[in-house]
C-alpha cells in the first residue's frame, strides 16, 4: 500500500517533533526513547483515512492522529510493566531500561500528552472528540484487565475472549477512524458505520494474529512461531480447540500443555488444532468480522472512490503473513 | 469553618454517586474502595469557592470539582505504589489490598474518569478547562518525579525543594480554584490571581506540614511526630538546617542521621533544628508564600465580601495544628 508508507513517513517526522521538556530527565527521557521505537503507526493513519473519507485533508486531523498514537504508546508502557515484558520492538522496555516507578510515571505523563494533543484540535469539535476518546480509553483499560483476569481462569468462553480483544485492541482502531470523521463533521450514522468498520476489522486482525502465531511461515514471521502455544496462552485457537475437541483430543491437548520438548509441542499442537478444526473455526470467525467490517464500510454515504484507501487497508490487513 | 463542612458533606454524597461499572470487578472494585476512604476533599471545595467568588453557584462546577478530586485520588493510587506505602488514611492501599498491576490499571482508568467528569461541563468552557487541567496534571507528574529523584541526591537546593512541592501539590490547588473561575467566566487577570493565591497558599501549607511533622503537639497530631526525621527525609526543615548550620552543628546533624534510639533522635534533632534557626527560617519562608497568596487574593476584582470564604480557608490552613 503506497498510501500507508507515505503517511507513515509523515507521521514519523511529526512524532519526532513532539516536544517533551528536558527535565525531569527521568520522566521525559523514557518518552523520547519509547516514542522513537517505531511500529506501524497504523492508528494515526486511520485517523487520516477517517478524515479523508469525508473529503477533509489529513493535516486537519494531525493532532488527533498524534493523540491516538501517543495514547497507544502510553498503554504499551504500562502493559509492558504488567506483562513483565523485557523487550518491545526488540528494544528494552521502559521499566527494564529504567525502572518500574519511572515506567508508571512516564506512562502517566504520556497519557496527559495525548489529551494535550487532542485539545489542540478546534474547540468546536472538542466535546465530541473527548467523548469518543474517553470512552475508548476506559474500554482499553477494561480489555487489559480482562486479559489479566483470564490468566488465572480456566473457564474463559469464546464470547468473553472476543469481547476482551474487542476492548483491548479493536475499539481504539474504531476510535482512531471516528476522530477523523468527527473533525470532518460526518453524520452520526456515518461515524457509527466507520467506527464499526474499524472495530470489526480490528477483531479480524487480532484473530489473524492468533492464527499466524502458530501457522505463519517462520521465514516471514517476525517472531518465534508457536510462542502462544509454548506459553499455554489462551488464544481463540486454543479456546476453539478445547470447545471442538472430542474426549481423546481433549486429553491430548491437556498432555501437550506440559510437553517439555518445545519444538515437538508446537508441531504436535499445530497438527492437533488442524485435525480438531480449530484453525478453520478461527478463520470462519475472522471472516465473520471482516464481512461485518466491509458491510459497515459499504453503508457509509460517500462515493465509492473515497473508500478505496480503506478497502486497500482492509485487504492489506487480511493478506498479511507476518 | 462552617462552609468547608457543609461542602464536604455535599461532596461525600456526590463522590459516593460516581458510578463505576460492575465489571471487570478487579478494575472497578479498587476504585469504589479507594474513593470512599475519605480525606478533607479540600480540592473540590476550592473549585466551589473559585466559582462562588465570581457569583456562580457551586452546582454549576460540580463536575469540574469532582474531576479534580478524582484526579487527586488517581495520583494517590500511583504514588502509593511508587512510595511502597502500605497504608493510606489508615486503610490498605490499592496495591497492598489487590496487587501492583491492578493498582496501575485502576489508577489509569480513574484518570480517564477525571476527564469524563470534566467533559460534562458546558462545551463552551471545555478548551480552557482542559488547558489548565492538562498543564496541571503534567506538572504534578513532574513534581512526583523530582521527589523520587531527590531520594538519591544529597545536593538538593532549597529552591529545588520548593519547586518540587509547588509542582507535586500546590499547582493542583491553584488549578482547582481556577477551574471554578473559568466556568464563572472570570477575567484572565482574576483567574491568574486566583491561581496564584491557591498555588502559594499550597506551598505555605506544605511548608507547615514539614514544620508540624516535627513540632506538632503529639496529642493533636494524627501521625507519629518526627516521622520525617526518623526516615531522614529531605524536608525544608532539614535543608534549611544544613544550610544554616555551623561546622559543629553540621557534624551533629550528620551523627543524628544514624542515631539508633529513635526517641532521642527526634528530640535531639528538634532541639538542634531550633538552635540552628531552621524552624524560624521555615516559618519565614512559609509566611512569604502566605503573604504572596493573600496579596494575590487582594488583587482580584470582586467585592471584599466575596473573598471572606477564601480568607477563612487561608486562616484555617495556617492555624491548624495537625
Amino acid at each position: 500500500m503506497q498510501d500507508l508508507a507515505v503517511y507513515s513517513i509523515l507521521l514519523e517526522k511529526e512524532i519526532a517533533q513532539i516536544d517533551f521538556p528536558k527535565t525531569p530527565s527521568n520522566l521525559y527521557d523514557p518518552l523520547r526513547y519509547f516514542m522513537q521505537l517505531g511500529g506501524k503507526r497504523m492508528r494515526p493513519v486511520l485517523t487520516f483515512l477517517g478524515a479523508e473519507l469525508f473529503g477533509l485533508k489529513k493535516e486537519e486531523v494531525l493532532n488527533a492522529a498524534l493523540s491516538v498514537e501517543v495514547f497507544h504508546n502510553f498503554t504499551l508502557i504500562h502493559d509492558d510493566i504488567m506483562d513483565e515484558a523485557p523487550l518491545r520492538r526488540a528494544k528494552e522496555t521502559v521499566h527494564t531500561k529504567w525502572n518500574h516507578n519511572i515506567a508508571i510515571l512516564s506512562g502517566d505523563v504520556l497519557f496527559v500528552k495525548a489529551y494535550q494533543l487532542l485539545a489542540k484540535q478546534d474547540p468546536k469539535h472538542l466535546a465530541e472528540l473527548l467523548h469518543v476518546f474517553n470512552r475508548t480509553a476506559q474500554e482499553v483499560c477494561e480489555g487489559q484487565q480482562m486479559d489479566m483476569d483470564f490468566e488465572s481462569r480456566s473457564d474463559v468462553s469464546i464470547d468473553e475472549y472476543v469481547e476482551m480483544i474487542r476492548l483491548k485492541t479493536s475499539v481504539l482502531l474504531g476510535c482512531a477512524l471516528e476522530l477523523g470523521a468527527i473533525v470532518a463533521e460526518a453524520s452520526t450514522e456515518d461515524r457509527q458505520h466507520l467506527y464499526d468498520f474499524g472495530q470489526h476489522l480490528g477483531i479480524a486482525f487480532q484473530i489473524q494474529d492468533d492464527i499466524l502465531d502458530l501457522y505463519a511461515d517462520p521465514e516471514k514471521f517476525g517472531k518465534q512461531v508457536g510462542g502462544d502455544v509454548i506459553s499455554n496462552k489462551k488464544t481463540l485457537l486454543n479456546l476453539k480447540a478445547k470447545e471442538l475437541a472430542n474426549p481423546v483430543q481433549r486429553e491430548l491437548l491437556s498432555q501437550l500443555e506440559t510437553e517439555q520438548d518445545l519444538i515437538l509441542k508446537v508441531s504436535k499442537t499445530r497438527d492437533l488444532f488442524s485435525d480438531i478444526g480449530a484453525r478453520e473455526a478461527c478463520e470462519v470467525e475472522m471472516q465473520k468480522h471482516y464481512d461485518f467490517a466491509m458491510n459497515s464500510l459499504k453503508q457509509i454515504n460517500v462515493a465509492d472512490q473515497n473508500k478505496l484507501s480503506l478497502i486497500a487497508l482492509a485487504d492489506f490487513v487480511m493478506q498479511r503473513d507476518n
